[in-house]
């Protein structure tokens, strides 16, 4: 499924696609892919063998990573669909963070697919606030609540 | 400096020191190194072309890397100063992360090394609050709140 559904991240403009969590054209980057179920946005995502905090469990940095790049795509989906749009009726706006807050719950097991879904709490034309958790073989070990806004005019690639 | 000051993450114990942040076995790893200035820590780091959120700018998901573990060294280093210990005395003592916010104050820059600096603000046996921030030629460009807890005892790798 992951690879057939549309995901928020394929049509983030090329200039904004090099993001190294989920830019489709970062080519060392994690690709982290968000689309809707329902009023849940959904990522699965598999970590590397050298994501590890120590063996056997998974880098809390990277599950902030996950967190912060779906919550962004999040955020970009929930500004698509209010304005009646689906993923990929149109460019996925970007939105940058604010700011990132993750509670680690328990140790998240490194082996499993990890599943990330977000919600979208609070929202206005220029920011979002979004809920998120991490998920290991069916327990949350991570929560995370992030702040989006519209990306600034300023923060674009060179000319 | 860098190379020849003792950092704390030198001293961890070979079992827990393959953290994709922080490990110096972590071959494919960040290698965040700390040390004490006085009484704040200092990293710093170089990110990689490939650590870009757009082209220009770092990537928000490794300066929360970058807090993370320099926190963690942090608290393992104030755990020791506190014992009497410097660093490199003893083997340093293994922190996890129970919760990390990170503020983005404003886009970082790519290019620049960036300097990680933080203080201990509250600690006990258990647990340490720190706070953190990371410059780009001398311009704060997030600050970070984190609180480290003492490695449980189920948190380690196999036997």
């Amino acid at each position: 499924m992951t690879n057939t559904v549309k995901a928020v991240q394929d049509f983030y403009p090329d200039d904004f696609a090099h993001c190294y969590g989920c830019g489709r054209l970062n080519t060392l980057g994690l690709h982290v892919r968000s689309w809707w179920e329902g009023d849940e946005t959904v990522a699965r995502f598999t970590p590397r063998p050298e994501h590890m905090a120590m063996p056997g469990f998974v880098y809390g940095g990277l599950i902030a990573s996950l967190i912060d790049c779906h919550a962004m795509g999040t955020a970009a989906a929930a500004a698509l669909r209010t304005g009646g749009s689906a993923i990929g009726d149109a460019p996925s706006p970007r939105f940058v963070t604010a700011s990132l807050k993750v509670d680690y719950l328990k140790p998240t097991p490194l082996g499993p697919e990890l599943e990330i879904r977000a919600r979208v709490v609070e929202r206005s034309e220029r920011k979002a606030i979004i809920m998120a958790t991490v998920s290991a073989a069916g327990t949350v070990t991570a929560r995370g609540e992030i702040v989006a806004v519209r990306r600034p005019e300023g923060m674009a690639p060179p000319a």
